[in-house]
């Protein structure tokens, strides 16, 4: 089995946020790898990373970091395959990792998602690969139908709360 | 009974926040439900909210959301009735919801509350409802009223702090 | 002739903001006044304009400040109609004015619209007076069905524009 | 000829922005088409847009907004193709676009470029479509080894400056 | 015993952040009052409160306030006492209050101090009343020589821990 | 003449915003004395000003600095006189300077107006000033009066603009 | 043993996080000082310290600082030696201190590290000081050699999470 | 003629910035080189340059980027020499650079200068050098004595200001 997305992390303190990107692959019978660079202690494997990415097979591919998050850009900048990076909050609100990731100059683009946004970036992924995986369109098109059953639930939730005047 | 005000928020997440808003109208014994919405989710269920609201005789819609906060400007995008949006508190400091409620393009109105300010949407909701029912102005002008109590209470509380040189 | 919107202003250099306010106003045939005031320069004009404003009329008031903009809130505080607080950008981007409007505490809240969007704040005025009064709730909707003129015209411009792969 | 990416904005004031975008996709030779659309203006469009883009052939949409930029988000939530989101900066430095746009709720992301950063949202379409189209995907490396053509030149023209102590 | 200093505060809420300015004042056996208003809950009772106070004798005015924090700027509105603002943290990191207490337009200034740095403003009162005051005068230059002992204790808390290449 | 106000400025490039608390002394009779000190350049005439201006009659100092503004801190450690810290706007919006000088930490309290709001230095100066200076004490009562006036102006200014349904 | 690198603090609750500098510049023998200052408190000996510390051979100093972090310009204002600025993290998320310790005048720079960041002030004194110490410039580059330890330590932890769909 | 500078930029448009850092070199007398890389564009040559820096007899480096600036700290992570960064205001007021250049994670430090601040950088360059070069730090003592004059001169222009009561 050959992962087509790949999953980076600067740190395992970031796992906690990242597993809900590895769950819902997971649960689209994706295959993933997830592993530890870094743009800063590991350079030389960022590279090797990042250029033979395509070649092993990846099509997306996600990074995360937090504070001058430089990961994702350098990632992007050895790579043309779509990386998409999210920002992880330790330090600053994560407004630091914010404008690390998004800001990036003309030429490399970095697909952001929001803050601590793991599970966000994993749903990207599944939308790119959908363009060309019939299977994946599927699951995304279920998926995505099924985001309004939380909602469905918060109104079972809310019916049972009572006030004199609340009308429903 | 008729709701006359709408409470919508975006997730039962947001129900502890919002419960202000539910007690002080049922205080005033105005009508309203509270229904879960997602601009996002579930938006063809905000079209038929939105749009149908005021048939339904909803006056006032008071609309919560946090991060990219789209809940309240969709929802008054949909319709005449002026909405009033809460920014919820659950990133950025609630920086990101405050604007993304708040600086609505011209022609869409959204009459913003502060971060988290459930009660005071509930209470402008009441000074609107207030231009044209006499019962509900003679409760807001008691309400109003009352606020002072809370500072006559503080006044007593700090009456009794005792230091050799405080004077009162 | 009775107005029944108030615009205020804290000076005349938020009157080039501000027309668009009362130029909304003017074209929905909406009687109105526009005065300045100053919530620091004379506290006791900003009384006696909101304890008054009712008994003449007045159903919505629309107040324009910069800076520690408190003007919206300290008339908020002596009336029980609605106030529109419109965050004037004089300083630090407008954000002071925003905070000094939208974060008022409970009990005393100020329907805050974007900074310098007063024509915004016009609108939401209007909304309000529509739930009364059949003529402007139909001029309401003419205006907002005429939105999507300009989007309209703006595909019109697109359209114009010639690029070999563009294909529309 | 069928466009496979549709560039979206909200105002003809957002072209001088877009353009970079719709060159770069001309200069690629990618079909694309140009239309603008509001979240809050057309939502009825908007819909039609989004729910029928990829049965029209879109693979890769690019929408820009400005202020409380709910375009991008909007669109996300009715279409399982990938939304590259860019900020339009009008107001408060860009940041209230960019966290209207980015901090989009799990389920449904956009995947945001820097501000005002057309240029990068056309690269990473490109990108994106690369995967399974290997005629673009030989232009975007070709683009992406020509980047470090302007760090030549630009080491070209500071060759040229002479300070007595510069050594190169 | 009459005062000369008066303590305002919005709340009980800030009292545990006020006390240190109290017993400050208390310290340097300067007669305080500590009272509870609110420029919005309790308008009538601030204009009798900053009218009156010169004539009672209060020579300056500590006025501490959170969120949309007017207080301060209302008080210094009515009077020509200095006005020492206090922004208390209670949302936005305190920035909110901050900027609406030191952003006052031109003619009404508030003597800002930092964020909760009631302490400080009780130690700029005794500044001011020591332009007048000898014997206070002698307790600010006490007070403010006393200031390096804490720095004193500092270094003989630094200098008891050992690492083997630290040299003190 | 004895001056008994100091302004201190960092610059001369400070001047033209200093010019209007230099005016307002005037106006006011009030001797004063304005000289430019940098925290960093001239640390010794520093202290020596600040060490050295109680004995030399100046009773209050306002000190104008922009970015890391020390300067306003620094004398405020060296005196016990009041120090009025304007913070210039020379970068971030002058963030950097209000955040420099008004978040001083405990026992060295710097009073902080608006950024760029030297007039607020000088009138706060007076008001100070005036708690012992009856003629001062007068002054600053005639010029808080007028205040009003400008907003009279304004109202005249504002009464001549015609709508056809401006009601005043 | 003289010390070569002197680290100052404004507090002894400065300790916590400056540790982490005391014991990287222990664990590369190389010897330090470790002493609280503040440039409010205790000017006179900040200036002491600041004009003599070359002479006693100190090569590099690192100061700490919060709020209105002064300390670290200041010192670098007195003394020709390089000199790290680490900012404190008590107030306003840090930015505080990271914008009174960065935004220094023209003339006297800071070499400011992250919020908090003692340890890279310390490797920072490290990397100056290996400059001309092959002792201290071979230690430097074991130890940045070992950063790369965690990320494998990480990846061996990555290894064991188990997915279906995780390939490695 | 060796450099033991080497100054990194971005591109050509950071030059007029970077100016002011090369003439202070030059003035100093001290040889530096000055190149264009890109973090992003040319991470081979970036490479190449940080990994032979030292070899090559280069000291320190000083490296300018804006937006999100990795540059400084992709270099910082791939030698031993101190990098000096500076933030280049593009957008953001230059936050955006400040951020994602002095929040680096532990290990790899970036001694940071204020934003567009490239004078400081040379000068903290210098103030590194002058460790172990008699003559460079004999003139770093001139230059640091010479800032002063920079304040006389200011002082001769505010004398010659006139004011009635204005004392000097």
């Amino acid at each position: 089995m050959n992962p087509i997305v790949s999953i980076i992390m600067g740190s395992t303190s970031d796992l906690p946020i990242m597993e809900k990107a590895a769950q819902l692959l997971n649960d689209f019978e994706i295959p993933f790898e997830m592993n530890a660079l870094s743009a800063h202690r590991t350079p030389a494997e960022v590279e090797e990373f990042a250029t033979g990415a395509q070649k092993r097979g990846i099509k997306v591919i996600i990074a995360a970091a937090g504070m001058a998050a430089h990961l994702p850009g350098v990632i992007a900048s050895m790579t043309t395959l779509p990386v998409i990076g999210v920002p992880i909050k330790s330090s600053l609100e994560g407004i630091d990792a914010l404008y690390a990731i998004v800001q990036m100059p003309p030429g490399i683009p970095v697909a952001t998602v929001g803050i601590n946004a793991s599970l966000n970036a994993a749903i990207l992924a599944t939308q790119i690969l959908a363009l060309t995986d019939k299977d994946i369109a599927e699951k995304v098109k279920t998926y995505k139908a099924g985001l309004a059953k939380k909602i469905k639930d918060a109104n079972s939730e809310l019916a049972k709360i009572e006030y004199k005047f609340k009308t429903n």
